[in-house]
């Protein structure tokens, strides 16, 4: 563990809690355009489509498509599924843009600038490259570097991803730990030979959440915030 | 200009004082292991490697080879020309990690400080991201993303790396400005349809400089440093 120089971090549910900030925003522009709809079922199926569109593109049934266009593709039938007519492009551009916009988990910006002054500090996320930075900007995320799948042609968990990562800080797997609210991430980035560390965000997915609410390896470290992950890396 | 959404930066000379900075460095090693040498003109030897050992990478002589191995072979090659004895690998290492850690020019920070209020802001440079990355902590330069020439596997001035990063931005060309102390990196970027800054570091090549005084192009905006950029951006 004295040998990490960098902590990467998983984003999406990790970092910020997309689904009350995107139920709080698709509500909002519902109210204000006088359109009664099922937001936070639209917020929960198209989370749910995230996972399926990656793996087409992973598999090799679409080329590289970055998560901007996923999401926007998504998007599109759900409205459809969900009743809520009357949308224009620009409309459905605008919500699409609301993975720029989520609001961080209160511990992940004072965490991150205590890890900062130790650690070489960035996101490995699934998110395209505009979307992080933009999210950064808006979250007061203060990271070193961008680590997008979209740099690597590659989404996680492919080994492409978190190798990636190590090759570009010119540092070894053993060097960079992993923290993510996903036991799945973990294990892929553990079997590169990254450190791990696991943060519970048992809310992450509503009150029903029944995934992902205790680690389920033997992670390296398993704090309860990011506020605490420093202080467990002596940051 | 209205449109400019991202500052993107030369960062050897027009943000960072390479030549000082190594020149000190250099001196101090020497310094302490009692090694008397030209350690100044090893220095001007080693950034005048610099194009050409690129240059090898872009016409494919060489495969896709990071610049901190760059520096590193033509340090090897230098130190014997110098008539250096006795440095070891490490000591190599170490010198060539100087590059990691170069001082800013007085008004690169507040500048990127203020422009980053505004704009998106990153270093769009030939340095590897390693490199990049210990630098910014180093100097305090606070990217809001890392475009390093590695990301793209092409060195400037080719074309990958000015259009990557608008890419990785989802930014059109026009709507991203490059700031440079170098008029050719400047032609290149215009060419593509970049907005183009030109700064003048007439001392980045020491009290003899003799190119770079003064814009040779009808560029975008011509700032007398970082500080007078972010003046006349309105940031």
């Amino acid at each position: 563990m004295q040998s990490v120089r960098a902590v990467l971090f998983d984003t999406f549910g990790t970092i910020v809690d997309w689904r009350s900030s995107l139920v709080a925003e698709l509500s909002a522009f519902g109210a204000e355009r006088g359109i009664a709809a099922d937001w936070t079922g639209l917020v929960d199926a198209w989370r749910g489509a995230y996972t399926p569109s990656m793996d087409r593109v992973r598999r090799g049934e679409l080329p590289w498509t970055k998560l901007d266009d996923l999401h926007r593709a998504s998007l599109e039938t759900l409205v459809q599924r969900f009743g809520i007519a009357g949308l224009t492009p620009g409309d459905l551009d605008h919500l699409t843009l609301g993975w720029h916009r989520l609001t961080a988990w209160p511990d992940s910006a004072p965490g991150l600038v205590r890890l900062k002054r130790r650690f070489i500090i960035g996101p490995l996320s699934n998110g395209n490259v505009a979307l992080l930075v933009n999210l950064a900007r808006f979250a007061g995320l203060p990271w070193d570097m961008v680590f997008a799948a979209e740099v690597f042609g590659h989404y996680k968990p492919d080994p492409e991803t978190y190798l990636g990562a190590c090759r570009l800080l010119s540092l070894e797997p053993a060097q960079v730990m992993l923290c993510a609210a996903h036991n799945y991430d973990l294990h892929a980035a553990r079997a590169l030979g990254l450190r791990t560390a696991f943060i519970a965000r048992p809310t992450e997915y509503g009150p029903a959440q029944t995934k992902d609410l205790a680690p389920d390896g033997d992670w390296d470290v398993v704090a309860s915030d990011v506020v605490d992950l420093a202080e467990r890396l002596g940051a």
